[in-house]
Order: C-alpha cells, then structure tokens, then sequence
C-alpha cells in the first residue's frame, strides 16, 4: 500500500504511518497526489487552523510544546506543521527546539511534521495547506502551524491559519524590532513568552498601546497581548482561552470569505508570476515596468495572455 | 486632430489643449487608444513620480497647491493627477479643493487632471499610469498624484509613486487613527499639515515614535516627518528637499525592479481576480477555499488554466 488514495484512507483510520508517508508524497509534490486533491480536502473535518509565528529566540517552539500539552489536557489531538526556512543559520536553531518537542512523541494523538522550505514560496503554502487538510482528514483539531516570522513568505504560511498568534519576547534587539512591524500586522493575539523576565510586563505594555495605536489591522480591534512562560506553562490556559474566543470571530462568513480572498489573490499573483518565470518573460516585464515603458496592467495583461 | 497618435505628438511639442484631448481618451480607455501605448510609454522622460496621500481633511489638497507654487519658483514644470474617489461625499470635498488650484489655472506650466474612479481598481491604476505617461512625454517633472488615502485602492495607486508623501493633520479623530495605520506604511515622508495648530509639534513627535518602532516599511530607516503649514508656505522647502533625498534613493536600480515587482504582482491578482469574476468562476473558487474544499493554490491554477 503506497498509492497516496490508499494511504489517506489509512490514515483517516487512524493509521500515523500511512498518515507519516502520504505526508512525504505531499512533501514531494508527487505527481500520484494530484487525482487525490479533491478526495484529501473532502475529507477535512474542519478543525481549527491556529498559526504560531514569531522571530527566532521567541520561545516560540517551547510555546508550541507547552501549548500541546495543555490542549492534551484537554483531550483535544494536536496536529504540528513546522514550516522550516531554508536559511542554514535558523535550520540549526529549530532543529534544537525540535528536541524540546520529544516529550511528545510518544503520545499517538500529536502528530508533528516538519516541512522543509523548497525556495518557492507558492509551492510551499500549497503544500502545507495540503499537509494541513491531510492532519485535519486524520482528526487532528486543532492544527498548529509553526512558521518562524522572519520573512514575507512565512507571514503568508502563517496567513492559512484562522487565528495567528505572534510569540514575542522581552529584550530582543533593533533587528527583531524591525521583524515585528510586519509580524504585528497578521497577529490576532500577541503572547509576550518568557514572561518571568523583569522586562515581560513592560513589553506588554509597550505592545498593547502600540497596537492600539498604529499597528494591528486596520479597522479591528486590537490583538490581545497576554504574558506567557512557555517553561512552566504560566499563562497558557489564558492564551487558549484567547484563541477559542478568537476562533468564533475568526469562523464568521464574512471573515472567512475575506481570508479565502486573500490567499487567492496572492496565490494567483504567486503563480502568474512562477508561469512567467518559467516562460523567461518575468524579468522583461519587470524591468520594462522599473523603467516606465509598460504600465503593469498592460504588462500583467501581456503576461497572462488574452 | 483627433486620433490619440497625432493628439500625442502635439502634446509632446506643448499643445495643451491636445493634451487635454488626449487625457480625455485615456480616462475613458478608448479602443484606439492601445496601438499607441507603445509609443506613449516610449515618449516618457523619466518624470519624478510623487505620490501625495492622505484622509480627507488633512488639508492634502492645499498641500498640493503650495507645493506646485514653491517648484514652479525653482522653475519647474508641474503635472498633477488627482485622483477622485467615487464617493459622493468625498467628491464634493475634493471638487471644493480644487478650486483653490485656480490660482495655477493661467499658469501654461502647470497641468492639472482630475480622474474619476470607475469603481474598477485595476482599471484606474493602468488609467492613473497612462495619464501619468502623457503628462511625462509632455514634458512635466515632477508629476504629482493625489489621492484621498482612504481605501487600499488609493494607497495602491499611491504605490505607482516613486516617492509618496501621507499628509496628516493634527487633532484628528480615531476613524482617522485607523487610517493612518495602512497609510503608514507606504510613506517615505510624513508631511504633519496645519502646522501651525497647538497639537502639532505633539502630532509630529508622536508620529516620529511610531514610525521608529512600530509603523514604516520594514528594514528600511524610518519616514522623516516634516511640519507644514500650507495655508503660508511654512515647511513646504523642507519638504521639497526631504522629497529631492528621497529620489535619489528610489532611483536605485533596486528599488525600481522592487516596485516594479510589486506592481507587476498586484496587477496580476487584479487582472487574473477580473477575469475570474467575469467568467463566474470568482465567486465559486472564493467559496470553495473559504469551505477548505481546495488549497489556494490548485484554485488560482484552476483559474489561471494550464
């Protein structure tokens, strides 16, 4: 039994290894899924995308694990998605928070995975939103996506989840300062971790009156900001007392259209703009905009064909 | 004289009224309009490119006017392309606006063009930048575009700017507050207008601090914040120059690819998103990714036909 239609129906049944192998075939992008796309979203149950993002040296992997455990506690199964960047230097660090996440592994009802990033930015949200579908067809409720937020593209991973939450940290550098501008944005609750440390409490403050001024989505209520310690599990239930408050807002009609609209426009833009690569007729365009001989729509037009 | 190729030719030797004539075809996108694009585009003299945004009451409008006086002094040759939204509520403030233009209505080196939204984005940001080709081929530098930066349509159209200004005022209200926080990120400078109110120098302070924390383009130095007083001339050289600094940077080889890029990437989701609609298929993908019954990205293939 390999056949990715086999397997998925193995692993609605409960079967982690053929849920681990049609992971891989996902992973892999491997030709044999493609007839099995409409079959693998069918059989989705609908469970709650939550998306972790964070600049690295958050916390944000322990948060993840103590998160698990509390919703264990709970009796809910936890799916993982860790998104991993290909940059070598953040690899080593995740795969050292990966560890952490060995308390785990024993118990059969979290399932984690790690997705390596292939470069290409519209292949990758396509396959962890197929890795997603394929954990939610395997009863996995809630599913967490791990993202490290230092870039646009795992913003846009995180950007499938209904509600992302932003793992912050007292005391991180200018560097970090700048990630979170863009982080703030996409946050619909903001946990300040390592929240023992005597700076914990004034960053809250600082992230709440920022976020209710300028940052946080336009027109929204700001993101509640709670103080989490991921080590001893401190604030933990608050925070998922937040997301499940969240969740309603996030499941309404309209939120979820507007979410939908979203990542189809960008997945559209994603993949005109691969196709044109792949034609060699990206760059001409790019620079006949830069220098002003083409507006982008007719170029956009040119592009897509008529 | 009426076809758009002659009307451009006696444009670009400083035939005013053809210029107008011409304006008029390209607003109302004109069939006969597309086999001169080409040459339109080519006509072009490489014009900076200045955004001016901002909410309604901000006193943009009056900005631009004391702005057009102070270049016309140093002897330059002002286009200027407003923007109208189709609101009938902002339109009566911008058409109240526009008459403190008139005192640049007897000046043969200003050009002024107000262009009406028709609803459709796509369509007016390709609009918005052939308007902006014909005022460059007719030889004015800089072009300004104003636009009410009230919806992202706007800050989108903005986005054509090399260099974008979002004029503020002080005391304004939260619906504003909200506002700002979108506009914020496209600004390369903050011009704080009425500059000569009580609550301005406190505005422009508290700007500063959310541009160099918070708010801004990520990973690039903060938006210089420059106090105005229009209604006087005060602040307008200052602003002159920071806009003169500004150029330079945009005109890097970089950031004129990134733009273009961006432009490229949106137009693309806008036109491929048109498309959709008009085959009915919009709506119908929406849904089915909003339900998770597809992953963004097979819907934007489906869309895109392969």
């Amino acid at each position: 039994m390999s056949d990715p239609g086999s397997l998925l129906e193995a692993a609605r049944t409960g079967d982690r290894r053929a849920l681990g192998r049609l992971l891989t075939i996902i992973e892999n992008q491997d030709p044999t899924l493609r007839p099995i796309l409409p079959r693998l979203f069918a059989a989705g149950r609908g469970a709650h995308l939550i998306g972790i993002t964070g600049p690295p040296g958050s916390g944000k992997s322990t948060l993840v694990s103590a998160l698990t455990r509390a919703l264990r506690d709970r009796g809910r199964r936890v799916g993982i998605i860790a998104v991993d960047p290909s940059s070598p230097y953040t690899r080593g660090a995740i795969m050292g928070d990966r560890i952490r996440m060995m308390e785990h592994s024993a118990d059969r009802d979290v399932f984690m995975r790690s997705m390596a990033s292939r470069g290409e930015l519209g292949g990758l949200a396509a396959t962890t939103w197929q890795a997603v579908a394929a954990l939610d067809a395997a009863a996995y409720d809630p599913i967490l996506i791990e993202t490290v937020g230092a870039g646009q593209s795992e913003v846009e991973i995180a950007g499938l989840a209904e509600t992302t939450v932003v793992v912050e940290a007292p005391e991180m550098g200018d560097e970090v300062q700048a990630i979170k501008a863009g982080l703030l944005e996409v946050a619909d609750i903001v946990a300040v971790n390592k929240g023992d440390r005597p700076a914990a409490q004034q960053s809250a403050r600082y992230l709440r009156a920022m976020l209710s001024t300028a940052g946080g989505r336009v027109g929204r209520t700001p993101a509640p900001v709670i103080l989490t310690t991921a080590t001893t599990g401190e604030g933990i239930d608050r925070l998922i007392e937040a997301i499940e408050r969240h969740t309603r807002e996030a499941r309404s009609p309209e939120q979820s259209r507007a979410r939908a609209v979203n990542q189809l426009r960008r997945a559209l833009a994603e993949l005109a703009q691969r196709r044109a690569v792949a034609h060699g007729a990206w760059l001409t365009s790019v620079e006949a905009v830069a220098e002003r001989r083409l507006d982008p729509i007719t170029a956009a037009e040119r592009l897509l064909g008529s």
